[in-house]
């Protein structure tokens, strides 16, 4: 079992968890979870997406965000936003963001119904956004959403990926994640996607973004830990959904994957007593329990402590 | 990834995941419930446990199930029952039942708490059975609970393990099954107890019983898979709880096991169709959702025939 000593866990949920959950969170809600989640030690974290707030309400206040952010947080804290198009850059600098997320969808029925255009229209629009956001000093992360499977096309050929990622790398762009956007990964096609994606770009580090709608996220992690990859993503109590299933379970939930590096002793420098208090609080404000299952059962520590406080 | 050709899918439910359940379920529904199951394709069923009425009430009606399924399940399907003592394997052999179970604890307290013995003498009580057993034409399966960790000890040195499975091989029992009681497994105990017990044990064909209370079970089947073990059990909906945490998930979901299985091309003989309208009709009889992803979300292939219908 090949593992890496160290990944970097990125917290998604203030977006990917929190975009469509019906409660409204408020701005200074979010700056305490934002701090909650840098006091638990991420040094990477997802805030927002500068999209358009009629279409996607819960991300309206990115922008604030971020400028309220940037007196209480770390300097080297990366506070990452997503964007869709030039406006999103402008916004984006505007309120001091420094690392930003783009993506195109490796699905060609799926990119042309989300942006209306085909994946290399896409990407050609990019470049000069590319190239804008590399002299404000805005770093850029790549993202290819449908990277293992869409429900349009089903298996997605390698060259399809392939033929995104060397605009990308072309453009520059060092980092560049795959998305399991359907939720239809498994073990196998994240350890041979992973595999010959690195072994075709060795320069470009792929970080990976798992959904967990049919209970596979985790496995997934392990095989791409397996092919290489230790940067992933996941989201406070496992929140955010499936855009194709409205039931299904969302992001694999940060607990459950900060417990399996625990576990498997791989270095994340977060804590997760903090991590599960996030998490907590989360399912609190919000109103309803995610899709976490460290939430509910706690960690093995936990369950020893217990069991030895009780002397039974 | 080392993955086999072909593994035996076990559904537990009918014990394991409907023991603790509050509402009593009628042996005539549990005949039609294991009628479906073997329809299904499983091979191998466990239907109860002789165990005492006024503590399991649940399973005060095995021998009666195993009497009325002799009319109508094909012989070719094992039927297993859970049996605690001499009186169960009694109870067993009145009912026409040709598989046990049984099992002692790897952890010393466990076992202690449990039964009022150490682990030793359980099972030299049972060795009388084991010949009993035989002579009966009753085939046993060997289990080793806490086989991945205890709440008590924490980690289970091997050669606890190996104690019990060296009695196991003087008596001529060829399957031993390794159970996840506490769910404290991770892959890598997982791979590595197993390959352990393969290399040192090589005539004896291990199974394993994984919890998922911390999410991790099918992580586990794979490290299991990987080690070089063939059988598997699931519990229909994921019933069945972990006996120390009360809201945690209980046995791995019948169906997302076999959801991973077709995934991986790893045969089964079991109809995905036919194991999801069971899961529906658990949840229906017992009244409640248990813990499955793919009973929420779908297969892939319902997400692609869904997507394809709707021409969207």
């Amino acid at each position: 079992m090949k593992l890496p000593e160290k990944i970097t866990l990125v917290e998604v949920g203030l977006r990917d968890g929190l975009q469509n959950e019906p409660v409204r969170v408020g701005t200074q809600k979010k700056l305490e979870l934002l701090k909650d989640i840098v006091g638990a030690g991420f040094r990477a974290v997802e805030v927002g997406s500068f999209v358009r707030p009629d279409k996607v309400p819960q991300m309206a206040d990115t922008g604030e965000l971020l400028r309220r952010a940037a007196g209480t947080v770390p300097a080297d804290v990366e506070l990452r936003a997503l964007i869709p198009n030039r406006r999103g850059l402008e916004d984006a600098a505007a309120s001091g963001c420094k690392s930003i997320k783009i993506g195109v969808s490796a699905s060609r029925i799926h990119n042309q119904r989300n942006y209306n255009r085909l994946p290399e229209e896409s990407i050609s629009a990019f470049e000069s956004i590319f190239e804008d956001a590399a002299k404000a000093g805005i770093s850029v992360i790549g993202t290819v959403q449908m990277a293992f499977g869409s429900p349009w096309e089903g298996g997605i050929p390698p060259e399809q990926i392939e033929s995104i990622v060397r605009v990308y790398d072309r453009c520059r762009i060092e980092k560049v994640g795959l998305g399991d956007t359907a939720s239809m990964a498994t073990p196998r096609t994240v350890y041979r996607r992973c595999s010959e994606l690195r072994e075709r770009f060795p320069h470009i580090r792929f970080k990976a973004h798992f959904h967990n709608a049919r209970g596979l996220g985790l496995s997934n992690v392990l095989a791409a830990m397996g092919a290489g990859l230790t940067e992933f993503d996941g989201a406070f109590a496992g929140l955010g959904g499936c855009p194709f299933v409205p039931n299904a379970a969302g992001n694999i939930s940060t607990e459950d994957l900060l417990n399996l590096c625990d576990e498997l002793g791989i270095e994340t420098g977060i804590d997760i007593d903090k991590v599960m208090r996030i998490g907590h609080k989360v399912e609190r404000i919000v109103g309803h329990a995610g899709n976490s299952f460290v939430l509910r059962a706690g960690t093995v520590q936990n369950l020893i402590d217990r069991i030895s406080a009780a002397g039974k």
